[in-house]
């Protein structure tokens, strides 16, 4: 955010296309969230404590905030960190404008120093010559310059450990495919793209050393919500007895929900199965029918990983076993 | 077949065009079978047949026979049913090319035979309401007239079960999204596509009543090659205790391999993965990208699901489960 204006990466031209977006308005704000041109748990909670920011800049009437703050928590319902960061500068709108835009920059500054500190406790899991399975994108466009899941990978790269990594495609909006495998080539990191369906296979050759995914909201127990095909992973990872990691900022934890349950699970819209979108090998951009064309498709955006298939949490204030949560919900306040 | 010539439906083209393609000889066929023109693991066995009798009609000669079987069994190394198809006419073909002829119609013919049984079979094991998993096409397109995977599908169906089948859209390739999902319409069972990623999710809320899929090869200790992702399931249906079978005729039962690591796993090339081909809302064909350009990708074509997290082997001759597959050798022999 500068001035009144927040700039953002359009992700939904990325990897085709690198370019910023601004909006001045925080409704623009609220649908640029609900068209993903941004998303990842970190990237949205920045936007909405900026977005909520921008709303008391223009007025800070309390029933106007409380507005702006359900619009806002509206955009989409998983994700932890946009209820966190909403909240926040809300209540800090309630004190002034000047308030709402520290308590806004203070999120996303803590969300990058949060990342640095993931990538640092992270490293220490990963040995020379790994292979690091990842589903999704939960690099520097999902969390505010370092990451979540890729940060202890891009740690480890630039500590020379020769690592290598398997980027799930991450059907259907392929975050893997375009923004994972997008972020990892600008970094240097070797890598290759596998169709998802070929994660458990390369986990039964013993070609995977360890996973780490990011997450979108983990409650007290440890069960984790994430993108549609973590549970899958961390199945087949439990299977073959390989380490399964979740990376995640405080800000994702949250001390209201009790377990998996009670997580909501975003159904989103089936043309994000049936078509596709990407260039031609001229540069012309399509979208294609990729399903039948009489057929219907379900979507469920996220799915739920018990606690005891995760190995270990990976936060900015060390690791704990789904057995230490409590310990780590304590260090959090 | 007729007379010399072999007829095929493209499967490239569908679901988007049903056509026809016409060989007449029996290298064209390899080049059909190499290029996915058929596919599955019955249907090519036929197309081997049918290329080795054209093989036949053109020269009984010894050598050339023996040239002509390899040609035809280099096309693709993982399904059992090509290699028992090439070997059973290329022994007939060493008596006649009228003998050849009558062994590979034998072959195809028995194929259907086979397909119908399996549904009377398998549809015992389907209740009404019943929600059934499949992955990849195994139908008609798959398995002359009936299909493996799908025939419990359709036998179900037709009883009236009142059933609903979840496809997965099989990446890299599509088979689910592509070809079951048209199968599926043309013969009206009601059904969802579903990315791969969402298989496990749908088990999590106990949505799923089965899963049931085809099968490459099947070794003598019950371990299964299977297109890519059929493992990612068997593993995920365990868990949840929900049956994983597998559908398969007696011809892709190999007692020459004694278990899944003797099994060869074709790797294809990685543009499947990179590229996807389909038609825009106007009805354009085009082929886009889908992975970021600068990226590589991986694309092991199968993978192997050990025995003993299938429950049972859905075949022509009853239900077996994997303790129970010598007693299947037996009644095979």
């Amino acid at each position: 955010m500068e001035g009144s204006k927040v700039f953002m990466i359009d992700q939904n031209r990325l990897p085709w296309e690198f370019s910023l977006v601004c909006f001045e308005n925080y409704l623009d704000v609220c649908n640029a969230i609900v068209d993903m041109t941004t998303r990842g748990a970190g990237s949205i909670g920045a936007a909405a404590g900026f977005a909520m920011a921008q709303a008391a800049l223009r007025s800070v009437d309390p029933d106007f905030l409380l507005k702006a703050r359900s619009e806002i928590e509206a955009t989409r319902p998983t994700a932890r960190n946009l209820f966190y960061a909403a909240e926040k500068v809300y209540v800090a709108a309630l004190q002034s404008a000047n308030d709402a835009l520290i308590a806004a920059h203070l999120i996303a500054d803590e969300c990058a120093e949060q990342g640095r500190m993931i990538g640092v406790n992270g490293n220490s899991l990963i040995q020379p010559g790994d292979t690091i399975l990842t589903h999704c994108n939960a690099g520097w466009l999902a969390l505010v310059d370092y990451g979540s899941a890729l940060a202890p990978v891009y740690a480890a790269h630039h500590s020379n450990k020769n690592i290598r990594v398997f980027v799930d495609e991450t059907r259907p909006r392929s975050q893997g495919a375009r923004l994972t495998a997008w972020e990892l080539h600008q970094e240097g990191v070797p890598h290759h793209v596998i169709a998802d369906n070929a994660a458990a296979y390369y986990m039964s050759r013993k070609q995977i050393s360890l996973c780490i995914t990011g997450a979108d909201r983990i409650a007290c127990n440890g069960d984790t919500a994430n993108k549609t095909g973590t549970l899958s992973r961390a199945i087949a990872a439990r299977h073959f007895g390989i380490p399964f990691y979740i990376a995640a900022p405080s800000s994702t934890f949250d001390i209201d929900c009790p377990d998996g349950n009670s997580i909501v699970i975003e159904e989103r819209n089936a043309d994000e199965v049936l078509w596709q979108t990407g260039p031609d090998p001229n540069g012309d951009i399509h979208t294609i029918r990729v399903v039948n064309a009489q057929s219907k498709a379900l979507n469920p955006a996220f799915d739920v990983t018990p606690a005891e298939l995760i190995t270990a949490f990976i936060t900015e204030k060390g690791i704990f076993s789904p057995n230490e949560i409590q310990r780590f919900y304590g260090s959090k306040q």
